[in-house]
């Protein structure tokens, strides 16, 4: 049995991870940690969870994780670095479902989330938590970094192809069209329902903080940095992510060529399903921890589609993966 | 004050034409024409129209056209053919708002479209309705064909940027989201509330029938056919269209250049608003015939976005645009 | 030419009020004021608007009100009296689209708003804006007060048949469905899309606001105060509200009794549309001034259903209707 | 360990039973059966099953029965009788989940649902399965009629109130609001998403088939039968029953007396949650089987609001609840 507590219970992440949790059987949920929400208990703030868990949530004290095997950190970015110290100080394995420890370069991290990180040396210690490409690496971590919900919809399907060389590196497109359980619970203007509804809107073009974290693993997984455009757009679903990929290929490359390669990488793996011509639609992985692609060929070009659900494979399922792994559990136990 | 007639009234374009129509201070409403509402009155079959439209759907007949000046054609591809013929031979104007006359060889018709065209001589005659790059030829047209909706999503951002030669045609990849609007009444499983809600789902990637309009369009006003991917999807919005544009350019391609390119051409073009680098949003264009467009640059990279109303801008609205043209009206008549 | 200003432009209200005034052909746009968004042109903050009105946001002034024929407020309720005030001691009229002149007593209106009401005795000198039931009193009126949006879809159906004593009066039940748009331009966690989509939930349930002015209504209008309930619920669409009332009447009450009594009041009010037993649906009055009511009997109960747009014929629309009395116009004078 | 077959796997309530039963430690999933699905695989039919379960689909046949303790019967009312009548004679037990053996009257039924009972006698041996209020019956039942979504929200808050005689049984208002997947996969116009979104109606207001199943188990289980109204409406979510319900009390009662009673009755019932004076929201029920009810009294006023997830509580999962009493499981197994 595995003690995990949680840093952020409050969000929409959060909540999943506690669903997810409460299934799973070789888990017991020991301490809620949250900053404004202290004092309450977990369904107060989730009342979803009434009659099915009723801690109390308590400000994050490092004595607190005495007893704690795991500690899941699903805080806003900048706000994971300090108590991610403390856990890895105290010997407490962390899953951290921010963006935190994603990147390896300071600057870089930076420039993109707008402010300094007060842990560089941890950032190097963390692993990149994509349990289909980095098993190895997962199992013996003390600190996971859990892919973002946007590079998760990209590098599973890029990575194959770009390893095996199959797409030309010089220019892929990728747009991303995601639910707005992705942007937390944030209050602005302009994320309430009149705002969104019946609308779309592109935001962070060129700009996202997810760029940096795809280039950095498309190179590590995938052999190779491409050039590439990300836009991701918001739409008004609550949940999923649809991402769209764009890219040349030689004139001899078929249907069969790609197939083979997907059949060659995730053929065993139990959380990305491959669908061949047939189109992904989101309605298929919500609620649920797989990533369904599919691919379309025009010409030479190629057109790779995937889809998510940003909270579960895009956030807390990926979570319970990883600390299944690192548990030594199936990686899929909790999870189907 | 100019004699209108619709052949199709009982769908959504049909409806959202009525409605234009019905503001326009230089239009008579004649006959209204269908198949399966025959019979009906206008405002059982479009109950919003109660009390402001209550004329009788009739079969069409070609003597019915007797005093229309001109006949607006809103039927599926297809269907529109014999009736355009009719007209045509009475002398009687056209604007066709469905795809039936928008390409001009018909092999190709009929590897998009899967049936064979009946008037491949008139198709030779029509006239692209798209107000902004065409306007000489559509004062004297007889038979219009009225813009796609995507094509009018694509065509206005992207023509001055490849005219003026600023963005490589070796790849433009175009990634569409519509609102099911655009689908019209089709009743089929794939279309109900509870398929389409929470959902998104790509369809017709690389086969879609708009794809050689655009083709043919781009290179007939934009001077060059670029090798380009178009993958449209469907969203849950009912109305709207989003298209993300992703091309390269080089590297001394900067805002100022292509700001400049898009004022050149559009300043006097009072239904595309050039928004530089803000974000086109989907909700400040419904119910309205603008189309926005917006772009952003990373590197040597360009990324457009545009957005329209699809029953609007990319249906009724242009239609009313070029009837204005027709007829000597200012082209925004009825229309702010 | 009458010329026109608004305070509160930044609101949704503003926003359908300008877009209706512009289409106005007796209306010119004078100022537009606000508070948080003194200094930004009106197409910043509604970006919709942009190339068709440009002015700039003012903080409000008395003095700017020279020129000015008719004030619009369209502010939260409690932030209209002063202005109110102001406007009447320079001789302009007034159309409150607020609830701070509608109800006639102090302490009510304290025990349902939450504050004091400053200015009495002009409360008691405001004209409740319901143009089907009060045109005498409208086009006479210095200060209007536009009625609720709940009101107007609760009060249209049920003054004529409380007046013609067809349903009892003892136990009355009112359920209302509104979509966002109704909250304005509030921000809060309760309001953001993850929150609301896919989400239904009743507020303020016999403690709302609007509870007084139909109790206030109900008497003047309909000549009797029902015991009556009243349940407004917060649903997932932007525009409309649906209410549902049940009620008794006696036994030898038939369809045709009802037909009657809705005949002999709204046949020649053009924006009341009466469809006998069919069911109305809020897909058919969005973005009109239409309220349409249908009924239902079973037994001796009587169920109600009415439909408006909560932003046109709930505000911003029925203004305008209460305009064109006071100043001779036809009432459906840009409307239709 | 139960072996379970399904007819009318291809529905909306076979997916949501497809997926609880395989979370259920005690369950092995049989056979399938469908109609016009037959010879497809249930992954194809349901592509968010896929990697999950891929059994073939086959049309049913009694001889199929054989190894099967428990045949789930989820087709539309009037298919169901010949198949539960063969499973009855094989001495399979049944659970029904749409509206074949709720009601007791041949009568009634053919005046509801517009077709002849081919199996009245078994109409009688049938066992309404609201395990809130029918344990006993249940555990011993061979047929289980299980309740109608719209049912299963007014019964829950409404049998209590009234058993107490707490409410007025003279004049009983209730409204309800429903998704789009209460409707199952029926495709027709007024279905499309273009249709349904961002509009709400009411639809066979006094005339639904839930009526005389809602006044025939208030009668049978509050020991009175009211008079009362039921409004259903369609409303643009996928998941989720809103029901208010005004009723009268006398000026005594207090909301103390509400919660005791409640408390009374539902303490120690996993699946009802009473949220005492705080408002339901659908949200917090969806994919859930808990029914959650919260009051609010205004003089001598009542309004109750409960909500259910109508694929759960409203069909699937109070299915496998009354599973769970038949073969002894606790009945929250698989459900929590």
């Amino acid at each position: 049995m595995v003690n995990v507590s949680i840093a952020g219970a409050a969000g929409y992440s959060g909540a999943e991870l506690i669903k997810l949790l409460l299934r799973h059987p070789g888990v017991k949920i020991d301490k809620l940690f949250g900053h404004s929400t202290a004092g309450k208990r977990i369904d107060e703030v989730h009342p979803s969870l009434k009659s099915t868990l009723s801690k109390e949530i308590a400000s994050f004290e490092a004595e607190s994780l005495d007893g704690t095997d795991l500690l899941f950190v699903a805080l806003p970015s900048g706000e994971a670095q300090s108590i991610v110290a403390e856990a890895f100080n105290k010997n407490v394995k962390v899953i951290d479902l921010g963006g935190d420890f994603r990147l390896k370069d300071v600057n870089i991290y930076k420039k993109y989330y707008k402010h300094e990180h007060s842990a560089p040396d941890l950032m190097q210690k963390a692993v990149y938590g994509l349990p289909e490409w980095n098993e190895a690496e997962i199992k013996n971590a003390k600190i996971i970094a859990n892919p973002g919900c946007y590079p998760t919809s990209v590098l599973l399907p890029l990575i194959p192809l770009l390893k095996e060389k199959i797409v030309s590196p010089d220019f892929i497109s990728i747009n991303s069209y995601s639910g707005t359980s992705g942007a937390g619970k944030s209050v602005n203007l302009s994320m309430i329902f009149s705002e969104v509804n019946e609308n779309v809107r592109a935001y962070k073009v060129g700009v996202h903080q997810h760029i940096p974290e795809i280039d950095l693993y498309l190179q590590k997984f995938g052999d190779k940095t491409p050039d590439f455009t990300f836009a991701p757009h918001l739409m008004p679903i609550t949940r999923g992510i649809y991402t769209t990929i764009h890219c040349k290929t030689d004139s001899s490359t078929g249907f069969a060529n790609v197939e083979e390669i997907y059949e060659k990488y995730y053929s065993d793996k139990p959380f990305v399903r491959f669908l061949g011509d047939q189109i992904p639609e989101i309605k298929n992985v919500v609620y649920t921890n797989f990533c369904d692609i599919g691919v379309a060929i025009t010409g030479d070009n190629l057109i790779i589609m995937s889809v998510i659900d940003n909270l579960i494979k895009g956030a807390a399922g990926q979570a319970v993966q990883n600390m299944n792994l690192i548990f030594d559990y199936d990686q899929t136990t909790g999870l189907l």
